[in-house]
């Protein structure tokens, strides 16, 4: 990572997803290079291809296998569903070394996802990090963003809170925030991922009972320039 | 919990600290009757009769053992540090027989508080359920409200999210935290109390990175009419 930020390239593992779709898109109209990856390149190829038609072409997002995006990328962001969390880790395990994974995931558990229910690991994330190891540095992220806002051009009233298992990491995906257009707040140390990925079950109990689909957070009381 | 909601009784265990007192004024100034609760019940009538001076006399508030007032609380609140949460509810188990409990606690472990470290039960309020057994309600709400703020006149810019062992517990607790003048959310099933209390920690977080010390959050993108 010791690249200028805009030089890195970022794959969206799962990317054809509206969740990784709406991540690459805004990365993308912030100039980084963004490689899409799926199980299959040819869905990736098509969502890159789209992405690059909502940006007029000025951009660069290209799509392939969740490897060889791992492979390219200098930040990895991994935004499947919890069914192909682990799956998906263990692929491209080897090709993240001295990397830095950001994790999406909220661990939700059909039928009931509104009630928090956490992997033994703690949380998606500590779960993710057990999979890596101790050369990949993991964050978490973005979780309780709508993410389909974010293929549209209107605010997302929502902030991040970003966890990491190091400070590097968390300043890193706190970068990445920022260029979505978001504003991002260090959570804290790893451990803390349980607070952010079941916010994800509060919010969606919240939509549930008050029949909206876009429930988020603000922080109040603080001031980002302090 | 028959009766008509003015005529309750609120029982603050712990309700000498800042939190419960906070707590304590916000519902004798809405007109409730509170009993505040302490190990020692000299510092409880104390507390009670600055809270009445606070108020120009205007309310009913009195100061008695936490065992006093749990006897005769029709809703019991409890406001102690996390050290003191099992022994205290171990005092007054009997006493709160179907009645609810709002615990307010957020399980905070000494030097880390801004990491999450969460009880065996899963949270202190799913601890509380453990102790107090199958015939008291158990809800939890406030662990993120700076409770200092709530002796002052100022809006505290702070929503309250409420989770609980039914609807029922959610829905007495929601109109207590309607009563202090804060926005309440149903936050689902005691098991997302992890969420609430470990955002506490979250929360602190952020207030030592940014040299704040009321940081709090607002649920946004829904409408309390909706």
């Amino acid at each position: 990572m010791e690249k200028e930020s805009l030089l890195l390239t970022i794959a969206v593992l799962g990317g054809t997803g509206k969740e990784g779709k709406g991540l690459a898109y805004r990365w993308a109209k912030a100039g980084y290079r963004v490689v899409i990856g799926s199980r299959f390149s040819e869905k990736a190829v098509t969502t890159a291809s789209e992405i690059m038609q909502l940006l007029e072409g000025s951009s660069s997002v290209v799509g392939t296998t969740n490897l060889e995006a791992a492979q390219q990328a200098d930040i990895a962001v991994l935004t499947v569903p919890y069914a192909a969390h682990r799956e998906t880790l263990e692929g491209v395990k080897d090709a993240l070394k001295d990397k830095l994974l950001i994790d999406v995931t909220s661990p939700l558990v059909p039928p009931k996802v509104s009630k928090v229910q956490m992997p033994a690991a703690g949380s998606a994330a500590q779960e993710a990090k057990e999979i890596l190891g101790e050369n990949v540095q993991v964050a978490a992220a973005f979780q309780n963003v709508s993410h389909e806002l974010l293929l549209g051009e209107e605010e997302v009233e929502c902030d991040v809170l970003v966890t990491g298992t190091s400070k590097n990491a968390r300043t890193e995906a706190l970068r990445l925030v920022e260029a979505t257009g978001l504003i991002g707040w260090d959570a804290g140390p790893i451990e803390n991922s349980v607070v952010v990925e079941g916010l994800t079950s509060v919010l969606i109990n919240i939509n549930k009972l008050h029949g909206s689909s876009h429930a988020g957070i603000k922080i109040t009381g603080v001031s980002k320039d302090s």
